[in-house]
């Protein structure tokens, strides 16, 4: 009998814990779910997932054959060390060897990369790349708020720090909403669920919402007004199609790839964005323009089309990419 | 007696014709220059160029082997078709075949690249990007537009449909400057020569610089003026600064590449416009704070530093890069 080869990825977040066991013809065998134990310290959360990573391990490794281990984690996460820098979503661990404390802890070299890249990875080997037989995409996830993944030729492009991805941070309006990154303007100003929630709630204050006055939103509760007819929510979501279309426009001018796909949680509110997304998409970007589905180029030069879709993962792509990250490979700039 | 490889390369402008021949050990051997006759049609400066062509090919191939012809042309290049799209440098050659229109004259495949793509590889192999011993890099070229070409791992990145490398059309302004592209506040509105000179006259006829009032200025005029303390003309440039440094901002943050140059006519201004590009820079990516020369990083990880350049090589990069298309590899997305 031959043995099927398995991995173990973590998908560590500021309040969740996954760890799950992989195979290829199977997809998730097992996985783990625990609270990410923030107050208790950096090394007590690295404990809890080598724990179950160990778990894991000698549940199916009598059957299976490891391949290695791959873990998503908040960012900006320093490549090929495995340090973090200052991560907004994990307080403390600034300046962390996340690399060498797992590592020492399972005696194993490990595979790291940040959630939003492993999210674009997941999504361009079993989502929407999959789907569309292209291998390169570049990802933008909105949620807390705006990861960002390229994959290039099936594999994560890093750059040269391994801090690549952050098109979230781009700036959109150059005097715009001040970013706790230190910048001004930046897309997750504009397009993340907390961003949404912000414009309603500074709409309200300054009386440009009456439809919404007297209500606590969220991202959802938004999402389903302006599906009710709500015509202050629907404009909230025109605002935030309108940075993510100026956005895009920018990524297909710069990179030309066939896929740019949008996941996170405020990609269900997709249908409420994409006429704006796609407006400023023809305005802002001639390659789109020129190669956009329908376009003589794309009808005589199907791999030359640029497709721009909602992705198909949902909230297990962080997740899954980790698992996949010990079968690829990562491309240093 | 080994028989050494060279190369031909053509740049095809919309004002002048540069065939050459070229040695990776001995250079440019011999440059032809020639009018771009486009009041003849498109037919006939593809004439003179495969004439140009073969006079150097008769005059090389017996001492040496030819690698292949490289050709740099205004985009957008559609590729691997070789099919320019609605160039604004080359009237009426919308649709143009330029791959079959050169290939059917010559009787052997040539290599096509946009003038901004092969100008990028130029200064990575020869450029500045021999210097610093890297080879993945993006450029902004500096002149009647803004040109924009990436290089990865040594090769091109062409994108899918050729068309990668157009960042200077990415929106800094959403509600700018109209560009002829059809978008509101591209870069190239405000960092290119013709930017900079629209910029003075404008703001003569607003009366907002006085110090530029009564003269008719040129984007070297503004620098020599600029140099000799004319603070309006100063004001010029660090406008023009503050846009290349929103644009090279979200290229860093989203590529994290090691090495980003600015070259062009425009860049002899480097001097005058890289405080404020570098107070942009510091500002709106937290990936370059992170990873500037004599960060933390940078200086544990030379590595992963990003390094923000002017570029080495002058006018001739267009040409060079032409003739180093031959023996380099394009990279399609």
């Amino acid at each position: 009998m031959k043995i099927k080869k398995y991995s173990i990825g973590v998908d560590l977040g500021g309040t969740n814990l996954r760890i799950a066991a992989f195979t290829h013809d199977d997809g998730l065998l097992e996985t783990i779910l625990l609270p990410t134990r923030l107050a208790a310290g950096r090394e007590a959360v690295v404990d809890d997932m080598c724990t179950a990573i160990r778990t894991l391990e000698s549940r199916y490794s009598a059957a299976h054959e490891l391949t290695g281990v791959g873990v998503g984690t908040p960012g900006p996460l320093e490549l090929p060390a495995g340090v973090l820098h200052n991560p907004p979503n994990l307080t403390g661990w600034d300046g962390f060897d996340l690399r060498a404390a797992i590592e020492s802890r399972l005696n194993r070299s490990v595979v790291l990369e940040s959630d939003a890249n492993v999210a674009a990875l997941a999504e361009a080997i079993l989502g929407s790349g999959r789907s569309m037989h292209l291998d390169s995409l570049c990802m933008l996830t909105l949620g807390t708020g705006v990861g960002n993944g390229i994959i290039l030729n099936g594999k994560v492009w890093d750059g040269a720090a391994g801090m690549a991805g952050e098109a979230g941070h781009a700036t959109i309006y150059p005097d715009g909403i001040p970013c706790p990154c230190g910048s001004y303007g930046c897309l997750e100003m504009y397009a993340s669920a907390t961003a949404v929630v912000r414009a309603a709630n500074h709409r309200i204050a300054t009386g440009t919402a009456p439809a919404l006055a007297g209500s606590t939103w969220t991202a959802h509760s938004l999402a389903d007004a302006a599906d009710q007819g709500n015509m202050d929510a629907k404009q909230i979501f025109v605002d935030a199609g309108r940075a993510l279309g100026i956005s895009l426009a920018a990524l297909v001018n710069t990179l030309n790839l066939p896929l740019y796909v949008v996941g996170g949680g405020l990609a269900q509110a997709w249908h409420l964005m994409k006429d704006t997304i796609f407006k400023e998409l023809y305005q802002r970007s001639y390659v789109y323009r020129f190669t956009a589905p329908g376009s003589p180029l794309a009808t005589r030069n199907p791999g030359g089309t640029t497709h721009v879709l909602p992705a198909e993962l949902g909230p297990d792509a962080g997740l899954l990419g980790a698992c996949i990250l010990p079968f690829a490979e990562s491309s240093l700039g």
